[in-house]
């Protein structure tokens, strides 16, 4: 079993009878999905998912586990999902699936957020890992323009054929190559602000735990959640 | 000659050959691109407009006005636009047309912005005409029940057959109904944070003059520009 399958498979033994569950994107929550989508089958769990992608989606209809929008659930008892990189303080950079702006939707309104990783995306501070910023197409030229002034060596995700990557709701990612993250949190803020950025891959005060694989072990850390 | 159309033909007296123009979006807007195609046509002025809607972009194109992306000039000279309310510190309102998202994107690259009003938009602080926040479908529900909950009397916007209004990006526009804006740029930046919002209607720091119509007067006022 790869450590992405083993924190994958503890993550979903979290889920109980009855929850609505947020489904993360990428190759670490796949497994999760996957554990979720077995124990329905086979453990008769009843739960509802909230997915965080088109991805996700898929997978979990394949699965036969039920879904069901954010806007009809009240909220989201637990989220479970991947980061491209956590920092020592709990922030984590996520989007390298350019599924951020709905990862970060459901995270809002989940009471509870999971993040299961490999020990390979645990740093000191936030940074080494391309941030990715969610933008409108209408002035991303411009935007371009703008982080290149302020030498954040930014580039415009495309796909594998060369096509500018649309996310699932029809925008561009912009990658900030900046090394190091000194403070997340303001300049997540400072981001927010700027016309035609929909929403940066920086999570700051989401997580309450998190699930990381080191060699063949799992090390569960809880957080003190200190939202806003 | 109504008070729109005084302001509009008057603030397209400021645009000179050779310039790259941004075209605002409305009712007041609508008299400044008219007046320009009239000079385009019968006084040959060259000029490039950058459209912030689909609205002023078929007028522009009918009146023969060459057009560009915002992507694919270097800035722009000079931005006219009407407003929903104008504070008497300058700041606006802006999005009953639900065009705010591209009149703030060429806003923030224009190096002179013009605003076009009759004198009933005028007033001391924001607020009393609704706030429009641009969001994103997905969480949509989420965000008005948040809105709800602290007092501010969400909307969301439907189209005149009932349907709900997708701007020009695809994403919905809730109308919150404040009665009065004390801190708009500190409230706006707190917009600028909730997860789910792409932009709201506040804009602070981006026009460097008013023209006003009053009575069968206008009132030209230059504002210094503080941009960040």
């Amino acid at each position: 079993m790869n450590q992405k399958q083993l924190v994958g498979i503890e993550a979903a033994s979290y889920v109980s009878d009855g929850m609505i569950v947020g489904l993360g994107t990428g190759s670490t929550a796949f497994f999760m999905i996957e554990e979720l989508g077995r124990r329905v089958r086979e453990e008769h769990l009843h739960i509802t998912g909230v997915t965080t992608s088109l991805q996700s989606k898929v997978q979990a209809q394949k699965l036969n586990i039920p879904l069901k929008s954010i806007d009809d659930v009240p909220y989201v008892d637990l989220t479970i999902d991947g980061a491209d990189e956590i920092s020592a303080d709990h922030h984590g950079i996520k989007g390298g699936g350019a599924a951020l702006l709905y990862e970060k939707i459901v995270a809002t309104y989940s009471k509870e957020v999971i993040w299961i990783a490999d020990e390979s995306k645990l740093v000191e501070k936030l940074g080494k890992f391309p941030l990715p910023i969610e933008v409108i197409p209408y002035g991303s030229k411009q935007l371009l323009h703008f982080f290149a002034q302020k030498k954040m060596a930014p580039t415009l995700r495309q796909r594998q054929d060369g096509e500018i990557l649309l996310t699932d709701s029809g925008h561009y990612i912009i990658d900030l190559h900046l090394g190091q993250i000194d403070d997340p949190k303001a300049f997540g803020h400072w981001l927010s602000q700027l016309t035609g950025v929909v929403e940066h891959g920086i999570f700051s005060d989401f997580v309450t735990k998190t699930i990381i694989a080191k060699g063949h072990h799992i090390i569960t850390t809880d957080v003190k959640k200190e939202k806003n």
